[in-house]
């Protein structure tokens, strides 16, 4: 509570998991004037520049430790077991998003229970407990569907399509040998024309804030790019797709940035999808391409400060996601080229080591012409690959 | 030189000085993948959180010892000695800006010698080793004239305006007792309507690039709000300012950002006034007024990258300074009203303790209308005071 010098000085946040959203928090941190540190999983982890700590999300004393030396927990994944959030609460400390909000990221059954509660539309759904249950929810959704452990998943793992339930009998058994009688869930398959996201920022005291609904394009169940604002194909269903967003945010109590994964159906519906309770691949473009980025409100509503304006600077921004490549070789060191032949792009690079297909930066261009910028993003991007 | 994700991570660079100049390039740094230490006077300076190392700058151990932790060193303020900068080249170190260049913004009788030599217009001057040479300097420039310091000036500091060379006695008593056989510089009072200030970014290799010529507004010789792009009044004026950056980065082979600070006179002519050669207070606007700001600009440079677009990102960017408040009391804590009432002000803190007319932080706004934005951070800057 020391040299508070344009009064934010004394507000600590501390951020759980040291990966590029923890690693994407501390610029805007820098500038508010707010203290961030993060409790990293492994030194040499993307945000490991503020890391104060490194230890083990999921040991109750580590995390106690940790959130003695802040004011307020954040967090850069989901994964924090319920328990130890809930012993944090008990304990005063002020977590968010909360862990009664949390859980609905955290577990994909309690989710759509939720959200079926809530009224939003999703997709037809289950929670099965062996292939038997499964089988018949295929068979009534056509000979096909989807299906995804509750907990755990994320960038296409733990989601897979099937048409017999013998597919995901690893799963049923890693269940029955996990000794807590879980469940999978299914889902209809969605004859869906895009995705969309709604990223929503809402404070403790209720105050929202939303960006412009986004259009995310996927490969092999990995975010590729994401067009900002979302092309105009039907403005009742981007409207509908806002409502939702917030309606979601409201309804779960979340604390700090929502991102609403959704789907636009062929016969014009807008159905949830996923639901990330902390700053999303799908709003890195407003780094750049906001007034207020993601990562800024994100420490702004957890700080319980007020919001910033969430409007565009410029007409379209695109984000393109960068991958590592084949694990044989280093990624192209093609780091410089990038920046002489792309000088408006903005580079983003997480400092991890490569794998296939892990995510390892992204690159954003804003301006006034979609076809232009979104053309510009991904030659940038590409020459990475 | 492990961990390089992007090609960029291998890239270490050292900032001697922890003030705000220094604070404000970690997050450039974190986005471009490039790593970032500081060498800071002292534990809780501004660019504390990433402080590796704390020491003087001016002890040279300390200095080399830092050095051979990077790649590259660069400054956050112009102070380190020659003696230990040549030091530094001399073992193999990239320093940048090189110490050759960097005397002319460490002397500013060396700057005036240089500018003349490179024949760019300056005011008329002297350096004068007593009373009775700046007295006649004063008699031949109309009664009165500024007086500076070669060394050590800045935000006003070691700069009066005299019309008696008495006024400046101390300075040549305290030259005398430093044994050097230093001289003052005495300048003609320059009948000036505005100030402008021309950002420069140069690489090693030669490539410059430059921002939109700004105006600068001082109140009692520190620098209160600048407006990108300056006001066009004369076309003409902002033409010869560009020019003249230009060739004054190339003249004195600066690299990284260089800042030349000029008068436009009431009969139409821009002298050179000042130069700095680190990101300067009339480029914070570039933060959030252009696609690469003077910080980014600053990293790429020094670490020899391909520089980036300087394009505004919107019409009209104002930043205005927030100064420390009176000694007696801390500032007004209106940090979480300023953020309600203006949630598109760009709100910068440098966490540092305030002391009066000691720059704590700025605002900006960027927009399109040049006036409303104006009003607006002045609105917000005023706020804090």
């Amino acid at each position: 509570m020391d040299s508070m010098s344009l009064g934010s000085g004394s507000i600590r946040i501390g951020v759980i998991g040291g990966g590029q959203l923890a690693r994407m928090m501390v610029p805007p941190a820098i500038h508010l004037g707010l203290r961030i540190s993060v409790l990293a999983e492994a030194e040499g982890s993307s945000a490991a520049r503020a890391a104060d700590a490194v230890g083990d999300y999921r040991d109750p004393d580590t995390v106690y430790a940790f959130a003695e030396t802040v004011d307020v927990v954040t967090f850069d994944h989901e994964h924090v077991p319920q328990p130890i959030l809930r012993e944090l609460e008990h304990r005063g400390v002020a977590v968010h998003p909360r862990p009664e909000a949390l859980q609905y990221a955290q577990d994909k059954i309690l989710m759509r229970e939720k959200l079926g509660e809530l009224g939003v539309p999703i997709p037809d759904w289950a929670a099965v407990s062996d292939e038997e249950e499964l089988q018949s929810f295929i068979a009534e959704h056509g000979g096909r569907a989807v299906v995804k452990t509750a907990r755990g998943g994320y960038d296409g793992k733990g989601v897979r399509v099937v048409a017999d339930s013998a597919e995901v009998r690893d799963w049923f058994t890693a269940l029955a040998e996990d000794g807590h009688g879980g469940r999978l869930l299914v889902e209809e398959l969605v004859d869906f024309t895009r995705e969309l996201s709604q990223l929503v920022a809402r404070r403790p005291s209720g105050e929202t804030r939303t960006w412009p609904v986004v259009e995310t394009i996927q490969e092999n169940g990995v975010c590729a790019e994401v067009l900002a604002p979302a092309p105009v194909e039907n403005p009742a269903t981007l409207e509908e797709a806002a409502r939702i967003g917030v309606a979601v945010a409201d309804g779960v109590g979340v604390t700090g940035v929502l991102a609403v994964e959704m789907f636009e159906t062929r016969d014009g519906r807008v159905l949830v999808n996923e639901l990330a309770m902390r700053p999303h691949n799908s709003g890195h473009f407003s780094i750049e391409g906001s007034v207020t980025s993601q990562f800024e409100q994100h420490l702004r509503a957890v700080a319980d400060l007020p919001l910033g304006d969430t409007a565009m600077t410029a007409p379209a921004a695109v984000m393109v996601n960068v991958l590592g490549g084949p694990e044989e070789g280093p990624m192209p060191v093609r780091y410089a080229e990038v920046l002489a032949e792309h000088p408006r792009a903005k580079i983003h690079s997480y400092d991890k080591q490569p794998r296939p297909g892990r995510k390892v930066g992204h690159v954003t261009v804003t301006g006034e012409d979609p076809g232009e910028v979104r053309a510009e993003a991904r030659a940038a991007a590409a020459m990475f690959r």
